[in-house]
C-alpha cells in the first residue's frame, strides 16, 4: 500500500426533497452567487424554480449562466468569469451534472486569476485559489459533486482536458435521487458506465496489497451492476437511483484510491472520441474500456481474473487463468451492451480515418505515454481504437 | 434507503513516518497544545520523544497528560480539563488508542462547558463548542481517530458511556501502520474484534434497500477476516498492518452507516462488561456479538443468512436458511477463538452473579431497551449474557 493524504470535506445531504436547502447552504458562503444550470430538463422539472425561491427565500441575489451542455465548453466558462468578475460573485451554485458542475469549477478557479483560465487545462499554471462551489445534483456519473476533478472542451482547438485540484473540491452537495427519475434509459446508462469506469480506473493498478480498496471497488462495480438494469426498467424505483446516485459519488471521491495508484488511460482515450465526435463520454468509455481491457490484460492476469470472480461471479478456471480474466472482460461488454450501450465506434459513426490523429494528441499530454497500469504509447492507442471499429 | 448527512472532513495521512508531520499539522490550529498519552509502549518505542521533537521544531509549546488507560477514566478528563483552563491550551495532540483519543474528545468539549464534563455521557447536556483535537494513532480499534463518537468510564459510579458529537471528530489523523507492529497478539485481535463489531452493529439494520453500504461493510470485514491472523503470526507485516489500519478508520467514519439505522445494541452490552469488570473491549464484544446474533437472528433470517454466505463463503442451503444463518454466526464465533479471543465469559472470569444488575443498568441509558435491530429488554441482555457463560 502506498501513503497517501484524504479527506472529504464536501458536506453530503442526501434524499428527498433536500434541494429546498439550496438557499440555506449558500447562505454560509456568501450572500450573492451564479447559478449554474444546463438546458430543459431542470427548467421543464421545475427544480430551477425550486432553487431559485430557496435562493430567494433566504435573501440571496443570484445572476444565472444556462444553457450549459455536455462536454462543456470553454468559451461558456470564460462567459462566466466574466460575469463573476463583474458582479463581484463570492460562490457558484451548479444544479446539474457533471457538465454543469465543471464548468462552475473551471468559473471558480478562473475568476481570482490574471491569466486565461485555459491554462489550468494546459498544465501551464496550477490554481492558487477559487471561489467556492456547492451541487445540486441531477445526474449521477462523473462524481464531481465531492471530486476534485474537472474536465472542460476548448472546441477551438478539438481539446478536452482534466484539471485536478483540491481547491475545486464542492463546499456541499445536495442529492435527492427522485431529481434523477426523469433521466432516459440512455443517459442512466451512460452514467452507470461513467461511474463504473472511475472505478475499474482505480482498481487497475500496479501497487501491491490493496485488498481493501479492491474489495471496496467491487462492491461498488457490484452495486451498480445490480442497479442500472432496474433503474432502466423502472425510472421511478428510488432506491436503486439512490443506490446509483450514492455509489457515483462515492466511485470518485478518492476513497477508492487511497494507497494505490490508478491508471486512467481508458479516461485519455475516450476523451479524444469527446473532443472529436462529442459523444456522451459514458458511451465512449463503453467502447474503450473493453478494448483496452482486451489490450493490456496479459500484464497481470490475475488481478483480470480476480475481476473476473469477484466483480462478475466468473468460475475460476485454476489450470487457464486467461480464459478466467477474458470472461471477465465478455461479462462487462455483455453489460454495456445490455443496457443499451455501443461497445463499437461504429455504433458511434465514428470511422477509422481519424485514429492516428487522435492516438497522437492522446499520448502528448502524458508526455509521449497514457495510463500507468500499462503505458500506452500512440500505437498501443491506435491499435485499442482500431480493435472497437 | 433513508436519508442521510456525510462529511469526512478530518484530514487522514497515512504511512510511513507520518508522525514526523505531528507539529506541522499541529501547527494549523494552535501555538499550545496538551499532548496526551498512555503508558509505556509509546514512551518505550521511542515515539513520544519523536513526537515531542516534531512539536518543538515548530516552535509549539506543550504540556502533557499522560497514564491514561483502557476504559480511560472520567477522573482524568476532569485533571485535563483543569489543565487546559489553567493554561489556556487551544488544541489536544492524543498519541495512542481509542483510550487515549476519547480522553482529549472528552477534555475537549469539557473545558469550555461551565458544568461538569460527565454532563455530555449522561445526556444532560449536549455540547456546543470543543477545542479542537489532533491524533497520531498506535492501535487500529475504535476508530476514533476520524469519529465522532468517544467513551469514557466513571469508576465512581460503576459507569461506562458514550458521547456522539461532530464538533469532536478529530481535524487531522496521522496513521502510520508501523507503530502497531508493537502490538502484543492479543492486542491486535481486540481491535480486530472492535473493527469487525464497528462494520456489524450498522451491517444489521431493519432498514430497506441498502446494497451498497451492505457490500462496502462485507469488503471490510473481508478484509479484516483476510489480514488480522496474518499480522498476528507476523507482527511486522507493514501490509497487513496497513488493510487493517485504514479498516478500521472506514468502519467508524460513518460512510457505513450512510442511509441505514445501525443497532448498537452489542456495545451497549459490552459497556457493561467493561464498566464492572474492566474487560478490554474488543475481547467483551467477542463474547457478546455471537450470543447476541443467536439470540436475535430469527428475526431476519435472510439478513443473517447474507451475512453468513458474503462474508463468510459458507454455502446457501436454500431449503433451510436458518442453517446457513446460524452456520455464518458459528464462523464468526470460531475466528473470534483462532486469533486468540475469548468466547465465553467464563473465560474472562466473569460470573454470573451480576448478570441482572448489567442486564439492567443496560437498558436504562436507552430508556427500557437496547439495540434496534430488535429492542432488547433486561430480560433479552439477561439472557443473551447468560448464553455466553
Amino acid at each position: 500500500m502506498d501513503n497517501f493524504v484524504f479527506s472529504i470535506p464536501t458536506r453530503i445531504v442526501f434524499g428527498r426533497g433536500v434541494e429546498a436547502r439550496s438557499g440555506a447552504e449558500v447562505k454560509q458562503y456568501a450572500a450573492k452567487v451564479l447559478l449554474c444550470f444546463g438546458g430543459g430538463s431542470v427548467v421543464k422539472s421545475g427544480l430551477l424554480d425550486r432553487v431559485r425561491e430557496s435562493l430567494d427565500a433566504e435573501g440571496i441575489q443570484f445572476l444565472e449562466l444556462g444553457g450549459i451542455q455536455p462536454n462543456p465548453r470553454l468559451s461558456l466558462v470564460r462567459e462566466g468569469i466574466a460575469v463573476c468578475r463583474d458582479n463581484e460573485i463570492g460562490f457558484l451554485l451548479a444544479v446539474g451534472g457533471g457538465s454543469v458542475i465543471d464548468t462552475a469549477k473551471a468559473i471558480a478557479v478562473g475568476v481570482p486569476y490574471a491569466g486565461d483560465g485555459w491554462d489550468f487545462f494546459e498544465y501551464i499554471a496550477v490554481p492558487e485559489r477559487a471561489l467556492d462551489v456547492g451541487v445540486v445534483l441531477t445526474i449521477p456519473a462523473a462524481g464531481s459533486e465531492s471530486s476534485t476533478s474537472a474536465v472542460i472542451s476548448n472546441s477551438d482547438i478539438s481539446l478536452k482536458r482534466g484539471l485536478t485540484s483540491e481547491l475545486i473540491r464542492p463546499r456541499f452537495a445536495l442529492m435527492n435521487p427522485e431529481l434523477s427519475m426523469t433521466l432516459p434509459p440512455f443517459q442512466t446508462a451512460c452514467g452507470a458506465a461513467d461511474i463504473m469506469a472511475h472505478v475499474m480506473e482505480r482498481y487497475f493498478t500496479n501497487t501491491r496489497a490493496v485488498d481493501f480498496t479492491d474489495r471496496l471497488c467491487e462492491a461498488t462495480l457490484r452495486t451498480i451492476i445490480a442497479s442500472a438494469p432496474r433503474a432502466i426498467a423502472n425510472p421511478e424505483d428510488y432506491d436503486r437511483r439512490a443506490e446509483i446516485m450514492w455509489a457515483g459519488s462515492v466511485a470518485h471521491n478518492d476513497l477508492l484510491s487511497t494507497g494505490r495508484a490508478g491508471d486512467w488511460g481508458s479516461h485519455a482515450i475516450e476523451h479524444e472520441l469527446s473532443a472529436l465526435y462529442d459523444v456522451a463520454h459514458g458511451a465512449g468509455l463503453a467502447v474503450v474500456f473493453p478494448a483496452w481491457m482486451r489490450h493490456v490484460f496479459r500484464h497481470d492476469v490475475a488481478r483480470f481474473a480476480q475481476f473476473a470472480v469477484r466483480v462478475w461471479g466468473v468460475e475460476m478456471n485454476w489450470f487457464n487463468p486467461e480464459e478466467t480474466a477474458l470472461e471477465g472482460i465478455g461479462r462487462l461488454e455483455s453489460f454495456f451492451k445490455s443496457i443499451g450501450l455501443p461497445v463499437r465506434l461504429s455504433e458511434l459513426q465514428i470511422p477509422p480515418d481519424r485514429i492516428p490523429e487522435m492516438a497522437a494528441k492522446c499520448v502528448v499530454k502524458g508526455k509521449g505515454s497514457a495510463g500507468n497500469f500499462v503505458k500506452l504509447d500512440a500505437v498501443d492507442v491506435a491499435a485499442i481504437l482500431t480493435s472497437a471499429l
